[in-house]
């Protein structure tokens, strides 16, 4: 039988470490004498909410753009996002100093415009649905000649979150378990090849808000089960699967583990208290499958992506209403 | 002239630094290439917020509970507290298996006082008045037999303080500049004599609230002249200086710069959305002094003291109300 191949494979995550690492940071590894004595396992935290933008999404961002030749880069790079992708391919695209258009709704919050003008990001309004996001995204890339760069059903954006767990292996190279959140699932897809890539078998499970089950559905049926407009506090997880990482995942990952919404917030507030660091609801979301002492993660020396630090701290879901 | 010689003096700093290495952890020290662009200075975090028991007082509390003989601590230590210290001399005391008694005001908050018990100690608690916090640890002490560990006012305390100038200076040995906050006036006190041991010269500024000014009134004064309830957000700054702080400031401190309280707010927001890192009021108050793009400051390498992470998240003082 001849093994599972996936797109982008292994190499293609060591190109793209070559291609960034210039470019990012080599984020921290922390650990937690308190949460290893209440879990009873050994984890290693890989802080993304201390990179560059504030997550993972550089990491993907930056493989993407520094790919582009310079035919390609010279009209610039579009998406439509009101979340870390949008800050994370505007930073990028200035270190090419090629234009970033961002197709953003209508009410996104002030502070993912203000991010996003910040890193040098022009801003293009469109109604909050789906379909408006596509159509007017399409046109931009028309009149603009631009270059979409999707959030995570992208070859390039996929190779580079993989570089995460890159270096999360080099740190710590005798992990047993890999946890990731999973929205579109490009971490998700790029952690699992990388982790295939080590020399040791190493579990590999996405992480996923109850109120946002598309890929725990979708791994159980074997095709892709999208949702809309799911109703989670995790709001980088709200989207569903792409026909480029589903493929990965259905064969990579060893399964989903789901989280109701009041564990992420008391997860996001114990590990605020304990570790005093900052992470977004999303990325607290393996952190909370760790403390529903699940048989699988017993004893295990267990590698957590904290993919992100980007949160409205005006509004913190655990502030009294 | 004979030089002024402080007690305790820099090789005090030193034992206490032997004394408490192996229980305290050496803390990263971080850097920000926003903050130094929009400041036009170079600056070093040292961050005590990952310090145990969130604070560098578990530093002054471990080496005052260490140097204890056996005779001394078989009773147990006692302090009147609601804030850091408590936590600390907490958490030290469980080193030695040595009984801590924290006398605590009434209406100090749930979370204050769950730290306290979570870290072993036992909670007396007294009116919230000084009087009553003296008295009261008077009583207990003399029905126990428990030494008092004073929070500032005591120099195994100043010298655990100096300790994290110690391994800062050791990290970024060519600094010109050190910020610390000041409220009774340890931390400083411990940073003056640490840094007058390293072989630049360096300039150490106290960073005070406005709206607790006695650090600032006595350094102009010659005298202690003592603030009674300033209200400040920076709860752990609300002490006056003690008879034992107050001449080591005078002598070795270059100046002492105030804060007022909107600047210390937004400087902690600042702080936490780009570092992604928890810092208490109470330690963002020299940073804050930072973004007052002062003359003495411009263009310098400066390392700051962020001095503790220990905040009710539950109240942050940039929510709206």
């Amino acid at each position: 039988m001849e093994k599972y191949q996936p797109k982008p494979n292994f190499d293609d995550i060591i190109s793209a470490y070559e291609r960034i690492k210039g470019f990012i940071h080599k984020t921290p590894v922390l650990t937690s004498k308190t949460f290893d004595g209440m879990t009873g396992s050994q984890l290693y935290f890989k802080c993304e909410n201390f990179q560059k933008a504030g997550a993972f999404k550089f990491r993907g961002a930056t493989n993407a753009v520094l790919a582009l030749s310079d035919a390609e880069a010279k009209m610039g790079v579009i998406t439509h996002s009101s979340g870390n992708h949008a800050g994370a391919l505007s930073l990028a695209a200035s270190l090419r100093k090629i234009p970033a258009f961002i197709v953003v709704p209508k009410n996104a919050t002030g502070v993912k415009k203000d991010a996003v003008r910040g890193y040098g990001g022009k801003i293009i309004e469109c109604q909050p649905t789906l379909d408006s996001r596509e159509k007017t995204a399409e046109q931009v890339r028309k009149e603009t000649g631009a270059i979409l760069i999707h959030p995570y059903n992208n070859y390039k954006i996929i190779a580079g979150a993989g570089t995460t767990t890159l270096e999360l292996l080099h740190d710590i190279n005798d992990l047993e378990v890999i946890l990731a959140p999973v929205g579109g699932g490009g971490l998700l897809s790029g952690t699992a090849i990388a982790a295939r890539g080590s020399k040791n078998k190493i579990k590999v499970y996405g992480c996923e808000p109850q109120n946002a089950n598309d890929a725990y559905l979708s791994f159980a049926a074997g095709e892709i089960i999208p949702v809309t407009n799911p109703d989670t506090v995790a709001d980088g997880l709200r989207t569903s699967l792409g026909d480029k990482t589903f493929p990965i995942i259905s064969k990579l990952v060893d399964d989903i583990f789901l989280v109701p919404e009041h564990e992420i917030v008391s997860a996001m507030k114990l590990l605020w208290e304990r570790m005093k660091i900052i992470v977004e609801p999303s990325a607290v979301v393996p952190f909370a499958v760790v403390l529903q002492n699940r048989k699988e993660l017993r004893k295990k020396k267990i590698g957590i992506i904290l993919s992100g630090g980007n949160v409205d701290l005006s509004r913190l879901p655990f502030m009294p209403a």
